[in-house]
């Protein structure tokens, strides 16, 4: 099991928690949980695949449902500890936030893709999966209204393109864009920094 | 005219006629109930080929789309007497999960997937569509919180694989999954069996 | 440019801003409201691709995604001033429905699918991106409720092939779709007309 291998596992686990933790506060049963824990965890890559003509990545081989079962028994078994353990999971959250940006980008290269639809694709893989989340569990996406996270990933990208540019061997590009991603995750929560909310009036549109 | 095809255009006028009383609880005007009874009939299916890679199914014929149009007639004139007919629908709902999953399996089998895929598959035929339907009617999913429903395909996949495992004929498995699947339906609902819920205190994430 | 690309980008920001002002009134961040002005832009587009197996349209050039972010910066300068545009933003809107109602109907007869699938093509492309809107923002689609919007596409679908069954050629063939489409909308916001709703009761399968 390479190092690679072994980040994606732990990022899988931490996007798994995040969505069985929300289904846990909707008091969903066992399996309304699972599937929440894996639509966080791999929605955002299967979008990315569908999008690219590609198959799912988790249709050739089983070990994203497996973490994501894991994540479940840890949920059932340590309960509310695991909500009390911040900072763990944002750490895992966040690696696991860089490493799917950087997949997603190496992807659409692979594809063919020109940086543009890199850049979405990393942003996709890294962020739709807790849309989809939220969505799911009946709420508005976190992501549009709170933090710098989808953010992390498109100037994650940015940094891919440049190293490229420049001409960095691949693992280095790799790494300086992880690190990119991580290091503006903490920057943004230590700081609260936000981007700025659009403050228009109540719709006339809106039927209630 | 087939026996197998009787019993799809029974599922999918069962299915449908979930979406379509749904969206009339939510006084969605008639296009808007046509749209969510398709939906919730077609919805599993068509997420299934896409992350198969094929042709979703009811392009190639325009039969699903009739058999939903005459489930919105139903509905037009019988009104709430349809939801009075409990236990048909029941049973004709049971019908279509049960051959959904059995379609599911054999069209991920064909594509060359591996057990794990055809499983996940045929929960997706079965029990996808109903998820589409409630994210679209802004409610949350309902399968992820009452009776055993996917489960019951998932249960049938394995059931499925078994007999698949042992030789029998491929009538014969099919006949097998599909029994399961309605046996474990009728089973649950009569005698009110629900996974256990997840009881998480409130996420600090939400932003309400 | 040609003028069939110049209307192609007015329907593009007016689908854009329709996105970004309700996103407004939920008072999104910017990177929200861009997401939430993108889907609404392509995503009709992008689910008529991949249903038909094409790679998505706006993977191959990235206009569709300037145009969404002078959208943004149109509403970001302009304000309120933009909602009370009602009656401008209404006719780009329409322009839009009606030209993709023709590129989606096009797109499926390239692709070789019969008439039913192009009008379907022809009616997601011009309204499916304002039901992912409206979901990722957790209300209940728009066009589920009220007036008539995507029964103007299918009309428009209808127009098409009565127009190629004649043997129009092409470019009278589309505008002769377009014409309908906008018609149809001007027509029925003028005189308020809406398709009749189903009042359910209550279903007692919600579980609230």
């Amino acid at each position: 099991m390479t190092f690679i291998t072994i980040l994606d596992y732990i990022g899988t686990f931490a996007f798994a928690i995040s969505g069985i933790r929300l289904a846990s506060a909707k008091h969903f049963d066992w399996f309304g949980a699972y599937v929440i824990g894996l639509v966080t965890a791999v929605g955002g890559g299967t979008l990315r695949d569908l999008l690219l003509g590609c198959t799912p990545f988790w249709m050739t081989q089983p070990s994203y449902l497996i973490v994501t079962g894991f994540a479940l028994i840890a949920v059932l078994i340590l309960g509310d500890k695991v909500i009390h353990m911040h900072n763990t999971i944002f750490i895992f959250d966040a690696i696991g936030l860089a490493l799917f940006t950087v997949v997603g980008i190496e992807k659409s290269n692979a594809a063919g893709f020109p940086m543009f639809v890199g850049i979405i694709m990393g942003t996709l893989t890294g962020a739709a999966g807790g849309v989809f989340r939220d969505t799911l569990i009946n709420e508005e996406p976190l992501i549009f209204r709170k933090d710098i996270y989808a953010i992390a990933c498109i100037l994650g990208g940015f940094v891919y393109y440049l190293c490229d540019f420049i001409g960095l061997h691949t693992a280095l590009t790799g790494t300086a864009t992880a690190v990119t991603v991580i290091l503006i995750r903490i920057i943004a929560v230590k700081y609260h920094i936000s981007l700025p909310t659009l403050k228009g009036e109540e719709s006339k549109n809106t039927d209630k």
